[in-house]
């Protein structure tokens, strides 16, 4: 079956497998592509990391994450952007596509959600020049509105695209099936973010039905209730033609079975679904 | 403690009380409006619950809930309207100042969102007809996005002031907290349903961190992260003054206590947080 254009988020066998196993494993499915997470990578250790990657020949359709930037004061907000500028740099040694930003939640105590929108954006701008030196793309992802307090306060596609649009170039979208899926607007935000350039990574997982946990109850692609041709036909009309990569937390499901299956049915679903 | 321009939605009371119970409940700590629950209603008897209502010179600031639109077929979505044209006349019966519509997600085994929608919008205007001449508005309320699949495919209040401008007349919104709270669009959407006289009903219901259930973890008013000054400051704004009715599901928490005490509590933190 056709790997070509299909990417494993190493999320997905985080459970399995470290870095070098996950890598090993996605070649030998046929594989060519990962996205790698910052504790998987500082697990293995930077340099090892880099020397794994570069020897698998794999192209990094992203690397998670950066982002997380409101805090309750400006000490912790400026060490947010500290840990966003080496996020930068281990991105850049890596070789991946893009940096994604999960642009963190409401600051402890904090009802305010205008505010945190404002220091996201802040945020951004304030590591933009240094990802825009190291030519790395930072990738907005906009999360599910579930996330709004605790995860990510950017919550639309087109809540993303205003901010690239503030910020200029360097800064595009991750779109993400799961987190967008339900959205009124989305064909005509696709669209949009396809005409100004900023598609950076197309991810898909499903939505389940029921969804027993917010965070770590998410579907392989066939199981739930996305139209993942549609969304797909909407991103390709916009003019991204890259990779669809597969990202899927699931602590009860996936998270349990053996990688090697776990790999096998991302490439069979895939073909038949994606 | 103040309790004028404050109403219980019955289901926040559901586990502890029948209809006539929670009446006299919401009377005995001086709470002048409710809303009751179809299923209330029913267990109660129509005449009996009209009784029960117009007794206790209760204000009804809604009736829980007509919807559920989207069927798998022409039959199944002729039963649909049929059944809301029955809530239609419950509603006028019991005097309430709406009927309150969670409209429905996908039919089941379909991944078709935009044709979800569009049965939505047939549904209710094949009723609007009825309601007109019972002269009972439908309150379309948006419920938040988590929802999609299997409850209410209108997501975002935009989208539900989208249908009311195709409609016309009869049809406005339900305003929850706790399902808009999230949107980066609220303060513009909410000026634009009071400039078009659209806002019928707005509910409180506070978002929990973390949330340990999709449907029944949700919060009392001060015990998550909600602005509830703030959304009030923009309901008011836009020309609302109607009471703010409490709604909250939670299953593990306020249906286990004695109602009294979550009475008491919702009028404490109406008069302290809203």
């Amino acid at each position: 079956m056709r790997t070509e254009g299909l990417s494993i988020n190493l999320a997905t066998v985080r459970r399995q497998w470290g870095l070098r196993e996950a890598v090993e494993a996605c070649a030998r499915h046929g594989i060519g592509a990962i996205d790698p997470w910052r504790d998987q990578v500082a697990a293995a250790g930077l340099d090892e990391a880099v020397r794994i990657v570069k020897g698998s020949g794999m192209r990094l359709t992203g690397y998670c994450r950066g982002g997380m930037f409101p805090a309750a004061d400006a000490a912790g907000r400026a060490a947010a952007c500290d840990d966003n500028r080496r996020a930068i740099d281990e991105a850049a040694a890596l070789g991946a596509d893009c940096l994604v930003l999960v642009v963190g939640g409401l600051p402890p105590g904090s009802r305010d959600l205008s505010a945190a929108r404002d220091m996201v954006v802040e945020g951004i701008g304030q590591v933009l020049d240094h990802a825009r030196a190291e030519k790395m793309p930072l990738a907005i992802e906009p999360l599910h509105p579930m996330y709004a307090a605790d995860r990510a306060c950017v919550n639309t596609l087109g809540q993303a695209l205003d901010i690239c649009d503030q910020l200029g170039d360097g800064v595009g979208v991750a779109i993400d099936t799961y987190h967008v899926w339900w959205d009124p607007e989305l064909e005509a935000q696709i669209a949009r973010a396809g005409a100004g350039g900023r598609i950076l990574a197309h991810h898909v997982c499903d939505w389940l039905v029921p969804t027993r946990d917010l965070l770590l109850d998410r579907g392989m692609m066939g199981d739930g209730v996305i139209d993942f041709p549609l969304i797909r036909r909407w991103i390709e009309a916009a003019g991204y033609r890259g990779p669809q990569e597969v990202e899927i937390f699931s602590a009860a499901d996936w998270w349990t079975r053996p990688g090697d299956e776990v790999l096998a049915t991302c490439i069979e679903r895939y073909n038949k679904v994606c």
